[in-house]
């Protein structure tokens, strides 16, 4: 949707998996179909967009009718398992991407053109990379509103362990802990709680993946908030006033400067 | 704000402590007073909208000069011991309030008429109150347009530990826990860090004295998310798929019940 409004004279196909995934794309796109291979024949550029667990099978069907001029580019939520296996199946012409917007919706009917717009899109390009790919991809980005950060796969799983998916598991782990002994918490939630774990409402199918997928780096993050959080309850038992402003000041100061 | 324009016809009056505070709110209002028992004389009903450590004080300013049909209420974060402490000094009279609603920000540049419109708020009557009182109180919330729950101050408090304390010192928690590894996690963030961690940019002071008031509730919440943190940590190193998605699901089937 983006493209058609920015590019409008780029030739634009759709895959897409199911009957009724193509039915519904056909109400906003003229191009769409269910053959992979023909979908990615003759394109300069594929982007794949479906979980990370069916992006192997996907190179696979596209690869034989790639020309050799294409670039190929991803949207997944984790790195550097998925660069591995696509650059082998791809060679250096797959560059990974990752833009970091969307919401706890999906599906064709939560799509909209406004998606990227200022959103952050971490590429991460190898040693294998060819140059002119990093490029098309990076352009990819730029041309819908993405602010570009480059780094290698495994920082960027590091990282998004961190600022993505760790958020995402305490969102779960918040809800449920409120629900053992507020089951109603709902008629009684305010702002914070809705805020707080909105994101607890995304896919649990395709977090499950994503969560599994980056279990190294999650499972550090954990151990950090685990600390964290022992060290929060110690000022509160020991009633350390200075000390709980202190945590609180530092949080309020780091998260008021986000851009 | 909300008052003035849904009940025109009321007489309202505005105290604030500095003369800052007076000149801002006279912006809005016509009448704005630096004198609590000026301010307080002859109403029907008082709000104290003060940090909790500061309601004690003012209900000791305002007493000699409430008239005996006067009701009092509070907008505090806490009940227990501020019902406890304001019944003591105005009796019956005092019933108290938790109008869940609000921002990170704070300050009359956040106000805004329609903050309570279907907010939930709690009102926390006791044995000790005039049911004339809780009646004038009920009438004001609905006035503005909250939805409105009743229960005793001790279950509030226990409940409100969960639902709002324990979300906004986790988003601080989150914020301090991320920025350990990745001091730049602001560059890479997206909408999940950034709305799980909204609450962690509100005023320190006012929480630090909010967590400690209400710690009995807040340490069992966090000890519940503790123990829920750590079983979500063991489904993903023993790569428990099947468990993963199913607390997965379960929260994103009681987030999803929000009303």
């Amino acid at each position: 949707m983006a493209l058609q409004k920015l590019r409008p004279e780029w030739n634009l196909r759709l895959w897409a998996r199911s009957k009724q995934s193509v039915e519904r794309a056909l109400r906003f796109f003229p191009c769409v179909s269910r053959d992979e291979a023909g979908t990615a024949s003759g394109t300069d550029l594929c982007v794949l967009c479906t979980p990370i667990g069916a992006m192997q099978s996907l190179a696979e069907k596209i690869v034989p009718a790639l020309s050799s001029s294409a670039t190929v580019t991803d949207v997944g939520s984790v790195k550097a398992g998925v660069v591995r296996r696509l650059e082998t199946i791809l060679g250096g012409r797959f560059i990974g991407s990752h833009p970091m917007t969307g919401s706890e919706q999906s599906g064709f009917d939560a799509a909209r053109a406004n998606l990227f717009e200022r959103a952050v899109c971490i590429v991460t390009p190898t040693t294998n990379s060819l140059p002119a790919s990093t490029r098309t991809v990076r352009n990819l980005w730029e041309i819908v509103g993405c602010r570009l950060v480059e780094m290698p796969p495994e920082e960027h799983d590091e990282c998004v362990a961190r600022v993505s998916h760790l958020p995402h598991a305490v969102a779960a782990a918040l809800v449920n802990a409120i629900s053992l002994r507020v089951p109603d918490a709902g008629a009684l939630a305010g702002g914070g709680y809705r805020d707080t774990t909105r994101i607890a409402a995304g896919p649990a199918a395709m977090w499950r993946e994503i969560l599994l997928e980056n279990s190294n780096g999650l499972v550090a993050g954990l151990e950090d908030l685990s600390t964290t959080l022992d060290k929060l309850k110690q000022m509160i038992l020991s009633r350390d006033a200075a000390a709980l402003e202190l945590f609180l000041e530092r949080a309020k100061a780091i998260r008021e400067d986000l851009p």
